[in-house]
């Protein structure tokens, strides 16, 4: 059994006395009943992830997984290929958006090259577990062969891995990659069956011609390489990234090790996307950061089916979302660690 | 001049050329145009409220007003009166709902009895500036005389600068008073031009019938009363109530010190809704946390102007929602002071 197969068979449904003992607790303290909303949704669903009453999340990261995209000479992004290597040598330094958010919540960010083109000096501070320099063209054939897809999950399975031995009790998924709103879009137009025109957008920089023809890529990509939608590796191999594969095996481990993780935008919902197809009951530990400002955002979430928290008209990528939910998410812990009961107070309900 | 004529004076519009030089900062930042959605717009309205490029809000404080209503006695809520003196007296301790998410943020809560019913212990830890105990019943007359509202607003500029003397960079309005959601709903009935029963909701437990009875309190309230909506200070007099008026104070108070005021729920926002009746220059310095359950939420915050940030279906008061988006303001923050230009790293735009 390779790791990616390990790893998916330690992944268990939540407990269900758990859920029912944490409603419990949510409903005994001292408040008007449900008056704190979604924030005891994500307490009840903190203690069934962690298998604790009293959640505690207080260390955290972001993996940030950069690569780049066979497909980016279709002309799909109007953006320099280029920036995706400069901008991954930027996270270590602190530099980039969700590095500036993630101070607020104390958020560790770790930077992983999983396929970015170039390669980046030893000493940048990105943790080098290059696949490939990048995916192949999507549009003329699969972006990667199967065993590439299986290696880019486990290296997020790997990295996650290290993160937990470390004492983070809270993931976050980020991405660099100059073109991935291509095979983000791929993912979800045949994993929900729509028609790539209608959830294409304009990425980080694409005008109006460009979108009808980024739409075109796709269809052309989805028709070259006809992906199993019953298959999440079939998926990610012949239409994904990377960076996507890192992402979803991120999901996978914090599933299978009972630790929340937080799904930025639009390309983390597409890497959640093939996770869940992969494995149901990943779908249990995720939780939804923001609706990207991508066309497709909503979509794909609702594809998912776990409503976002917050909508911001962000569409950064990079973990930005994830990084400025976590407190969000630390406060619905800190609910069920700190409020008081009725009967603490000696109140009758 | 008396103390709110005098901070009312000293209330300045935000500086345009602060705001331009904001705007010219946040599209240099090492990002796609706009990619940070509306944590954007909020850096530029804090450049422009601290008048400081580089905004920093790092101390802040959570202001809870709790005062009682005369127009219990209609029976407009299902929930016993005293609970607003037992809790009250909650908030010093740490146990209450805004308590537990504020530590998240390391946000202090200052508690004021501005009205309530029963006299607090010296040492409860509650700040004691209560005008008198409880409101008069509006739907018979007027809730409190116009020195009265006077009063309630001083208190909380008084409040507000103590805080501030320390300190303090950031604050958020908090309440508490059982039955408070009746003189918040003919507030937003008032000044809307609203009929109550469309904005009449069940505040923190009440049926249907009840709804309907809140309602024809509120109509009364407002027959008996004839509020002037031009005359922010005769609508609080007549309809308010001693938190809501020591809430708009805080608002003001922050206006006139250049502090961001973090507007919390359905009651906060009928506090906001007064303070800019009084002085329209204050609604620059407000920042909406999140659009409350109530049902006539989503109107008070229309008609006050300002989009909320959040939706996370809360409606507990307390200024549990002010304390939940504190973080993503220190984000907006954290981005205008950490994260790098295009110039700094070397990148052409």
């Amino acid at each position: 059994m390779n790791l990616l197969e390990k790893t998916l068979a330690e992944i268990e449904n939540l407990d269900h006395n758990m859920l029912k003992a944490a409603r419990e607790r949510v409903d005994s303290l001292i408040k008007p009943p449900t008056s704190l909303g979604r924030l005891e949704d994500l307490a009840i669903q903190l203690a069934g992830i962690t298998n604790n009453l009293y959640p505690v999340v207080d260390e955290k990261s972001i993996i940030v997984m950069a690569a780049d995209h066979g497909v980016y000479e279709e002309g799909i992004s109007s953006n320099p290929q280029g920036i995706t290597y400069a901008q991954t040598g930027f996270f270590p330094k602190g530099l980039t958006g969700v590095c500036a958010i993630a101070r607020v919540s104390g958020a560790k960010i770790v930077t992983v090259d999983i396929g970015v083109k170039g390669d980046l000096p030893p000493d940048s501070g990105v943790i080098l577990r290059k696949i490939k320099h990048g995916t192949d063209n999507l549009a003329k054939g699969p972006a990667m062969t199967r065993e590439e897809a299986i290696r880019s999950l486990e290296v997020g399975i790997e990295i996650a891995q290290e993160e937990m031995k470390k004492g983070v009790q809270m993931l976050g998924t980020g991405e660099m990659g100059i073109g991935n709103t291509t095979p983000s879009t791929a993912i979800v137009s045949v994993i929900g069956g729509i028609d790539p025109l209608e959830i294409t957008g304009r990425g980080a920089g694409l005008g109006k011609g460009g979108i009808e023809h980024k739409a075109e890529v796709i269809r052309q990509a989805i028709q070259v390489n006809q992906p199993n939608r019953e298959d999440g590796i079939d998926i990610l191999s012949k239409i994904g990234g990377l960076e996507i594969g890192g992402m979803a095996g991120v999901m996978i481990a914090g599933a299978a090790n009972r630790i929340p993780v937080i799904v930025d935008g639009y390309i983390s919902t597409a890497a959640a996307l093939i996770a869940v197809t992969i494995e149901p009951k990943v779908k249990d530990y995720l939780i939804t950061a923001h609706v990207s400002a991508e066309p497709g955002a909503l979509k794909a979430s609702e594809l998912l089916g776990i409503e976002p928290l917050v909508q911001m008209n962000m569409c950064l990528g990079e973990g930005s979302g994830a990084a400025l939910v976590f407190p969000i998410i630390e406060a619905a812990c800190s609910m069920m660690n700190h409020m008081a009961t009725f009967e603490e107070v000696g109140m009758k309900i």
